[in-house]
Formats: C-alpha cells, sequence, structure tokens
C-alpha cells in the first residue's frame, strides 16, 4: 500500500476588464487585435434571435474585414434557451463547423446568451476564452461580474453551470436604447437590488433619478452601469465560491428564482426579482432586521420602476412554496433566506453567515399575505 | 466611458492524495468521517451496470451505516455512457432526489464513471467536490491524475468536459482480479504508453513482467500502479492545462481516439490505443526520431499484452483518416502528432512544442500500410 501526494497548487488570475460605453463594436475588435485573447483567429459569436441582427452581425462582419474566421450561434430569444439542449446543439453546430480548442466566444446579449455561452466556453475543449459583449441593462447588472454562468433545468434554475470568468465585459450603454420599456424595467430589478444589499446612497440616487434612467438620460445610465459593476465587485471579490459573502448577491432570489419557474418563464427575471424582493422585507421586517417604513420604501421604488410586487393571479402558492427548496441555499433541507439590514446593508446572522434558516411557516405566511 | 479593473488574482491548492491498496473501502469511509470533503453528509454515488453489485452497492451500504445520506446513479456500462444525456439523466435524478451544493459525488468504477462523474461533480450546482474509487488496471492509468473529465459527442470524443480534480483517488488492486482479460489487456495499453513517452526502465519491466501483471501478481501490480501515477504526475504537474507538454500523454491518441469513434466503440480505449500507437512508432520511423528496432519492439510488448496492432477488417480506413481532424491537438486545419524519441521519451520538434504538424498524405500513407 502506498501513497502519492499530488502538489497541485497555483497562483490563477482570472483578472479582466469591464468597459462602459456607446458603441463599443470597434473597441473589441481593437482588443482582439492587439492579443486580448492571443493568437487566437477563430471566433464562435453566440447571439439570440433579436440581438442578432441589431449587434451580432454586424460585429461579425467587422471581424471578417480583419480576417478572422467568424461563425455565428444563434439560440431563440428568452431565457427558456437557457438549456443544456441549447447548448448541446450550438456545440455540435461548433464542432460540424471546424471549431476546436484554439477558438474564442464572443456573446452578444443579453443574461441568457452570457449564461448559456459562458459556460459552453467552460466546457468546450475543456474550456476555451470567452468576451461578453453586453446589450441589456440586467447583463450589465447581472452578468458582467462574478462568473457565473449556468443554464436551467425544469427542477431547478442555475443549477447546472460553472465559474468562468470572461476576458473582458464590453457593457453597451448604447444598446439599452434599443430595449423595450418591460425589458429596461426588468433590469432595473438587480439594480435596486444591488443598491438594498450595499449601497443606501446609490438607493437615493435610483429614488431620485428613476424617470432619468427609464428614459435613457446618459449619465444616469453610465452612473448605474458603474455602481452596479462596483458593488458587485466588491463582493465577488471577497468570496468568488460564493460561500459565504457572495450569497448577499442572493437577496431575493430564494422566491424571485421559484417563482420565475413556476410562472413557466411568463415573468421575466427582473420581474420575478421584484415579487422576491417584496417577499424578502417583508420576511426581514418580521424577523426585526428592517423597519416597516423602509421595506414600503423598497417596494415603493420597484413600483417606480414599473415593475409589480404582486404575486400574479396565474400563480399557484403552495407550488411556489414547494419549489423554493430548489434554491442552492438550502442547506440540509432547510429553506435559507439572505434578509436586508434596514436599506444598504444586510443582515450577518452569525458570523460570516450572511443567509439564516427560515421555517417552511413563516415563509409560507409570507407567500399567503402577499397582495 | 470608463474602465473597471476586477483583479481576481488567487492562489488554488487542487492537491490530492491517490492512495494504492487492496479493499480500500473501508480507509474511504475513514478520510470521509474525518472530514476529507469537511461536512458533508450527503453522497451521490455514480457507477455503472457491472460495477454496482461488485463495489459500489456495499460502500454505499457502509456509509449508510455510518448515517450518511446516499443514493446511487447506475449507468449503463460502456464508453457509450459518456455522453451528455447520461450526464443530464443524472443531474436531473440528482435534483428529484434533493441533492443540491452541499453534496459530494463519489466515482466508482472504470475510466467511463470518472470521466463522466467528475465532469458532471463540476457542473452540479457550479462544482461540487468528487472522489474517484477506481476499480480498473485503464483508469488507474488514465484517469486518477489529470483532472481531465469529459463526454463524448457523435462527432468528437471527449471534447465536452472541464479540469477538474478530485479530492482523492483509490485505486483498489483488488478490484483488477475481476476484470475480464480483454479488460486487463485494455488497461495495458495506457501503460505501456507511459513507459513509452517517459520511462525505458519501465518498458523494460513491463517486458520482462507482462505474464505476471496479466496474473495479477500483486508486487507488480503495486509497481505499475504507481508507476503510472508518478510518470502521469510529472506531465501533468509540470503543465497543467494541456498547452505543452502535457499534449505528450496524447502519445498514441491521434491514431487512437479517432478508431474508436469510427470502430463505434467495438474496440476498448486500449484496443484503440494499441493500434494508435502501432500508427505513431511507424510515423516516428519515417520521421527518424525512432529506430525500425525501437518501433518493432513497442509493437511487440502491446502484443504481448493481448492486443492487437491490426486495424480491423470492418473500419473504413478513408473514413479514419478524415476522422483524425476532431483531434483536440489539431491547430489552424493541420493535424499535429505526438512522436516518441527512441522509448522513454518525446520527440521536442521545436522548443516547447511536442506535437508536429504532419501533412494529411503522411498519415493516410502509415494508416493504408498498416496490418
Amino acid at each position: 500500500m502506498s501513497i502519492i501526494n499530488l502538489e497541485l497548487k497555483k497562483v490563477v488570475d482570472d483578472s479582466y476588464d469591464i468597459e462602459i460605453g456607446r458603441h463599443l463594436e470597434d473597441t473589441m475588435i481593437q482588443d482582439i487585435k492587439s492579443g486580448l485573447v492571443g493568437k487566437i483567429r477563430r471566433f464562435a459569436v453566440i447571439t439570440d434571435s433579436i440581438v442578432n441582427d441589431l449587434y451580432a452581425e454586424p460585429i461579425c462582419e467587422k471581424l471578417r474585414q480583419e480576417g478572422y474566421t467568424v461563425s455565428s450561434f444563434v439560440i431563440p430569444e428568452g431565457e427558456k434557451s437557457k438549456t443544456r439542449e441549447v447548448k448541446a446543439c450550438i456545440e455540435d453546430a461548433m464542432l460540424e463547423a471546424g471549431f476546436r480548442r484554439d477558438c474564442c466566444v464572443i456573446n452578444v446579449g443579453g443574461g441568457v446568451v452570457s449564461d448559456l455561452g459562458g459556460f459552453l466556453a467552460g466546457t468546450y475543449g475543456r474550456g476555451v476564452p470567452f468576451l461578453n459583449y453586453s446589450t441589456t441593462l440586467l447583463s450589465a447588472a447581472d452578468a458582467s461580474v462574478g462568473g457565473k454562468t449556468a443554464v436551467d433545468t425544469k427542477l431547478a434554475t442555475n443549477l447546472i453551470g460553472l465559474f468562468n470568468q470572461p476576458k473582458k465585459v464590453y457593457i453597451d450603454l448604447a444598446t439599452w436604447e434599443t430595449l423595450d420599456k418591460r425589458q429596461l424595467s426588468s433590469g432595473m430589478a438587480e439594480t435596486i437590488k444591488h443598491a438594498c444589499l450595499g449601497d443606501f446612497e446609490m438607493f437615493e440616487y435610483l429614488e431620485s433619478h428613476m424617470e432619468d434612467i427609464l428614459s435613457g438620460d446618459a449619465a444616469s445610465c453610465e452612473y448605474i452601469a458603474e455602481k452596479n459593476c462596483s458593488i458587485k465587485y466588491k463582493v465577488v471579490m471577497k468570496d468568488e465560491r460564493e460561500s459565504g459573502l457572495r450569497e448577499i448577491l442572493n437577496l431575493g432570489h430564494t422566491v424571485g428564482r421559484a417563482i420565475e419557474t413556476v410562472s413557466d418563464y411568463r415573468l421575466l427575471h427582473g420581474e420575478a426579482l421584484a415579487i422576491g424582493m417584496a417577499a424578502e422585507v417583508r420576511l426581514a421586517t418580521k424577523f426585526g432586521t428592517m423597519t416597516q417604513d423602509e421595506a414600503d420604501r423598497v417596494i415603493a421604488l420597484y413600483e417606480k420602476a414599473g415593475l409589480s410586487t404582486a404575486i400574479p393571479s396565474y400563480i399557484d402558492r403552495e407550488e411556489l412554496v414547494k419549489k423554493l427548496y430548489t434554491d442552492k441555499k438550502v442547506r440540509d433541507g432547510h429553506l435559507r433566506f439572505v434578509l436586508q439590514k434596514g436599506i444598504g446593508a444586510i443582515d450577518e446572522h452569525v458570523p460570516g453567515e450572511y443567509a439564516r434558516p427560515v421555517a417552511e411557516e413563516d415563509a409560507r405566511e409570507i407567500i399567503m399575505e402577499m397582495p
């Protein structure tokens, strides 16, 4: 009998830049020419059926003009495309098109595209580099920082995936102008969440500038894009693997993710999150970590962003309670919620623990009481 | 316009132990009780239809006796189970059974189980820990060191997967006694490859001890298990990501992997590799990196291990040539082969490059000439 010890300690540098600006296509291509992804000449552009004509095709064309080999892979728009099956389809199409390990993936689109494409890049040839070109407010807020990539399954959202960091993220604020009102509001849900968990000043800014943002005011948009990234970065940098602090980004997501699934994705992610946040602040009030006034103020800001915080009538609330158990924070079969401490901070339940166990009856009571 | 730099540099420690011995079930359970995977209480045992009764069920039972929650997931035996679809089935079954991120995967079986299960563990909940309990010579040689996990697709083997390190590997030499002769011979293919690429002394040992090994002599088995791990470790440690040196482990695999696929897995991996090695030494002789005598000696050792080095008559050789292009080493559309330099070393084509471009006609000529 013998034991061999494999010493596999190393320094990993996943650092990258997020560039925020308007019309960043040429900037990205210049970066590629300057060696951002090494000597790679083949690019797989992953995008969705709406973004393709608007942004992905022009990017492909510019890359081709520079002499790169480019294929684009277009998925149907919407959360329903974020599946293992769609990932497999793209993989097969990439294999068919001759892509090997010497390629780079460019995700052009919102969170669905970057979640799926980032996951795919992480497992294609056991990992190829990828870039995110973000075209929605939601992905600017949610998908640019953190390296969380995943697909959904029937039984759970985002449970199959990877931590995988892009080589660079481009947040093109000009693309927000083409978002419809519903998508823009949906994107605000994560932005408000970020303010709630980490920045009271930002929360006040949102209260006073919501109309500016929704109407596309350049300065306000740049402000929130930067704030979103910097708040999330602070959290991610301290805890990349979500063992403790990072769980605070899950604020509102216990109910939010569950209702998104139960709605069968009739609710957009942000719309579901708004309801999840409304549930969370009620729970926080119940547990005494925030006042009724503060909870009302959070709910009011969501409503101001054009997001309903009521549970739609078509949702089976008992099914919703059951679905809470598919949450990633569930531990030893018990529900766990992240709760705000007032506005702009998170309740540290016990030192190093930001999610607290919540009895099913408490969660059910809140869900049943909600409008 | 602004740029945010995300500094994500960190030290990652993926070190782990490989324990080689006989009947290591209790050792593994003791390790788990001692905190090898932290406080985890839930285990998903992944195994195949042959190994389940022999080793996996007894392990599950012992774990249950210690108070752990255990479910087993049994896949059909053989390389054909190494697919995205089988992975998805296990994921769904694990979700259904209530597995969340606080679980550990134990792969009990050969290379198919550890490749699939290691990949699954890497993407389940964005990564849960896993252990490998190796029950075949082939997985002891091939799957214990290196962290390569993957599934096959119709168009390519092992192209979708991850680098993912286990928390510990157990090589149970007693399980080799239950391997049939064909499997044991197949397992020798990687062992001989390791000797060819890195250890002339080991090659001579294999020449003189082949009968002992195939008849299950304890000392010889332990010798080759250790040698396999240590040779592979030397290579992996220097280059975990296969950018340069690690490619030498691909010796024989350009033709080997291709013929395995073209045979539709009628050939076991090791049987395919033996043919691939025979092609490789012929190519090496052609390029002058080894002598005819050395090539003959390698081929003779494969035959001594009970492995045929002739291309089966049912293989379409033109299809085989075409399939070479699905190899991961293909770069800019050109075939690349790793070639031996004599026996026990690899030809360093140019400094830092161990795979050399080979013209299709040269590869075709060898394949057409082979018996």
